[in-house]
């Protein structure tokens, strides 16, 4: 199905390409009854919007969302809801430098590979534009959550050699720097870091987190579909992720099982973990404390710097990407992670609905 | 559907629990008129087998695999290929010691919240035993692919601190060692530290590393299902995992575009890249380059020491988990890892089949 | 998922409701390189737009199909594929006659039962308008498969009493008539008699009929996803369809085995069946003759008469309902029909690529 | 991925062949807590057993179910349900006469040409063994819908010109002839016919029909998968059925609006049907009223009479089918009807558990 479709009840499809006419996405399996409109999508979406602040493309796009399906008198109606953005900036450029081209570290050579030919516009289907699709569908999964009390809270961990210090952590301070990093200092650092390499004609990699508060246990599925796996596929599926980790990560390839075991411990009445190094998820299925993890972001390959390559018809050649491209994907990665937690969490949800035969049977008793 | 299926062409549903009856896989999808017998899948699943070496349990498990249905003389026959590996150890054992108490680590807990009670043998599903399904699975879609020249090599890249020295890296030397590290050196040293944790009664953690090579280029769908997402779903299904990378992975939060490229260059009439930062994949499509990702496996949960805990009744308490365990996952893991990305690849490889019009018009006016 | 998928490789996602901004859907998985223009849609969605004759509804609809996403230069991109009919017939109605009262032989109670409300605006989703996402990505795979040679033929075949006369089959007729009857005398009666039942203020059921020619033997899968099981599924899922048959259908259950059996010869080197009582299908797979099958449609339940109804607050009362409605669904479900069945082969096809390894690896080693 | 999979969440995937080690299923997605033991299912195996009347073939086999996973202390664990039926009668036969000619009625040929070759013990996957995982799986989807006081209830409708006397209708009566007719007479006529029809070495077709009561309104999904389609692609993939049919069925096509809209009224403060023309379907839910299909079986294909056919290397030639088959494959085949019909109803009961938000807030709030 050329993999344009996310979930198992609540079920995305994504279509759009950047330079043709819009990005859209089909929610399919939205509970009815959930209040919902424009503004809801919106706010998410203008998140990751271009042209913000000085590390973004200054292409202008408004990427206004519209509901065109699926809502009926402010509230969803069980049906599929159809969003679009129209592409605003669609005249007409001079492919010529790139068309012919493979950009390293760009998706032209494989898409080459395996279609014979490609839209050359920006990228077509692999360009960032796509994750609009991803947000919007997010938005409305967030907001499902959010009325169980379920929040995600996704920021910029590093930038580069700049990472935020757990210690001046705040999250209201994510949204007030151009860069959502939770720690004006490291902000700062990382500012003054991106403009050099805007200087050198270069970009940075970086890292987002984020963590999922309020999910009751027993959420994700044992086996090939565990919370962790499809979370991980999620933002694995965002381009230029190369690296997943849930809570410690890596770092428990050296740990001790003394030391990465959390113990279990009563509070108020109910299982908790003293801590958390497992980040949330035991045996694949949510524990009751807070999910968290991160993503690794390559650096954007769009760089004006010459590079090496070769054209399609097979001759080496060199090239150097012109115009203005973000220096660092992260800061507009942010809310995209954000969302595609909350596509995956939401769809984990309502699957684990039918997971005991008593609650079953009462849910057809009283309805 | 509880998530016990995996795949979309070459689709795996895997069956089983530890101290029942047995573990089993059926495979449906498989392309008619492969060769196939035991054998091809038995000395998959003896690289997982228990009682091998000072460092696994001395659990004897023979894991013998039948084929139950799906092979007729010699040969698959497009039906579905029922494997089965019957526990021979079912002797009944007395669980009172964990029955009502929560493992740290372990899947206890939430198997409880999300189903109501749990078969508390040995942890059940939860148990690594499930792996036998993925191994016998994933032991035939291997077999296939290497009939196309595609091959897997999974090995230990690290255990605790000691990790491999690519400059000794011997790909022979991996099934030499208890520890499946292609470097003896480094495997000597890891058993050191093992033989050390087990007097400590403490675990430890490590990480998998595996090449994928002979993959054509276009492999992966372009959103959600890139072959990155694919692997890293497939892999971070695995028990224990909590970590995925691609190529670089992690790294490539510091790094700058300029080093992160691969640039292309032509060999032998062919595209290649100079560098495989990328880990062989683009926009999440193979690009012709071998595919390399690692894994990062948590140090083995049960562990003799004394830990905290709850029991079911809501109770604090103590626990020590007796008998021997594994000090470590990480060997008998490397085929598990092995064989789950080689079911991923080989059903994107189907897939991929209709990925040009004029390829499946050629296809139906030869056949 | 709320059920708009359907298809695999193939795969289509339709959204929209009658009187909201528009109808859409989403084509996943078509291959690369097919040349595509509106106008191929065009076409299809033209067969089923109302206006056209005193048999159906006056409302004034152009039903122009936009392609938004998934075509460059006039070819299709590998990319999903958006098509959308926006509504102009969007003016504001007076709904207080229905919007608190269940129509008899519609969906509005069992929506009401559902969601807990429902979109009243003439139907909502349940609309016939739903059907143009299905017209529209079926023109797509009807354009696919003619290109191998396999042709869809569907007619209406019966309008209340009057059946078409074999001996009279004429296909070019099909298109000259308003009830796309391949008999024109058949075509004369039906008029005559829904102009009859018009003047009652009633409406009447029908039959279409599907050919499905050069289809090669060996598409559909063996257990559950049979050709005959998935036809079934597509065509029972247009609205108003009570019953489908394949070849001999409910006839067979009369017949003896010595006369339904359709014996094998050969003809010009190639295996054919004397006869074609199981309507090209055998095992659930095609055999290589033509498929053919029927689908019943029951009346119009829109009718001007006075019915018994109940209303949304549980009171008995009684309705007529308004406005001008086709008074036989039939002529206008003959492309639907006959474009389902496009999607559904056409995926069943793509699937059927990956039955053979030798296929399999011949493929990979020439492309 | 070949057909062997159905449903989405109870999600049932089916293996094995006739003459092989033995026939088999996976039900995945099974609520926890459900009781369940060997006999729940070995009840309705035995329902199409054969050798129990003389309208069935002689061959012994006792069908003795195993459940192999998935249940604990008596109760279903929500872990995959694995069934077994080994097949006692292994022997081998000689097959010389059938192994390279094409049966006609049969799916030797087409699965000669989907896999290039087949497995001819028998019919293999084609044969109605096949049918033994269908039954397993639906026993537990049938126990699991009584608890929540869904019942189905399916039934020989007609053999041959033999149909039953709705007057005499007698739910009692269908487990008391060899027939599964809830009529005596007719049973006595219809077996009459068949003592006729295996004189003459020839066979006939039937009709099953299935009634589901207590099913609550709006079960089933509005587009794609509605409770009409599902029912219709459960049916029409069990082997030999060539027609299916919701309520009125074939006979709306004649039908005027007028009769074939069920008024609405109520009763003790209850919305209910007057009639139920619809068989308990509108707009593809269910509309609490009871569900009524009928599926229409070819006469058994497997007939001693000499035959016209083809060998696999393109001679024509004659066969006559040796040994003792069903005369009629109806009887047998209506616990499959009842039993498919189960496992439909109960995936897409679970499903429609996430229709309404508020049920989805309330359900996470309790629990």
């Amino acid at each position: 199905m050329a993999g344009s479709g996310f979930g198992t009840i609540f079920r995305i499809t994504s279509w759009g390409e950047t330079h043709g006419k819009g990005v859209g996405v089909v929610v399919d399996g939205c509970p009815a009854g959930l209040e919902l409109g424009p503004e809801d999508i919106q706010v998410y979406l203008d998140r990751r919007k271009p042209g913000q602040s000085r590390f973004t493309t200054k292409r202008k796009e408004t990427d206004t969302v519209e509901i065109l399906s699926g809502v009926f008198e402010g509230k969803t109606t069980g049906s599929p809801i159809s969003l679009v953005v129209f592409n605003k900036d669609q005249r007409s450029r001079d492919y010529s430098a790139i068309m012919d081209k493979y950009r390293p570290g760009h998706a032209d050579y494989t898409f080459d590979q395996k279609y014979g030919f490609r839209d050359y516009r920006g990228g077509g289907r692999s360009s960032g534009r796509e994750t609009i699709a991803r947000v919007a569908a997010g938005a409305i999964a967030a907001k499902a959550l959010s009325q169980m009390g379920i929040e995600l809270f996704a920021y910029t961990r590093s930038i580069g050699p700049w990472e935020i210090d757990p210690s001046r952590f705040d999250p209201a301070e994510r949204d007030k720097n151009a860069l959502y990093m939770p720690d004006s200092q490291a902000a700062e650092k990382a500012a003054d870091f991106l403009e050099e390499r805007m200087k050198q004609l270069d970009s940075s990699g970086g890292v987002v987190e984020c963590r999922i508060s309020g999910l009751p246990a027993g959420i994700g599925e044992p086996v090939f579909d565990k919370l962790s796996a499809c979370l991980g596929k999620a933002i694995l599926s965002i381009g230029a992720v190369k690296g997943f980790e849930i809570g410690d990560g890596f770092a428990v390839a050296r740990a001790a099982g003394s030391e990465n075991n959390d113990p279990f411990s009563m509070k108020e009445g109910r299982v908790v973990k003293k801590t958390n190094h497992a980040g949330g998820i035991l045996g694949g299925m949510s524990d009751g404390s807070d999910i968290l993890f991160r993503a690794a972001f390559k650096p954007t390959p769009s760089i004006g710097r010459k590079q090496a390559s070769v054209t399609r018809q097979g001759q080496e050649t060199e090239m150097e990407i012109k115009g203005r491209h973000d220096p660092v994907i992260v800061p507009r990665a942010v809310v995209v992670v954000e969302t595609m937690a909350a596509v995956t969490v939401f769809d984990l949800l309502l699957q684990n609905m039918t997971s005991r035969m008593d609650r079953v049977v009462d849910f057809y008793k009283k309805s």
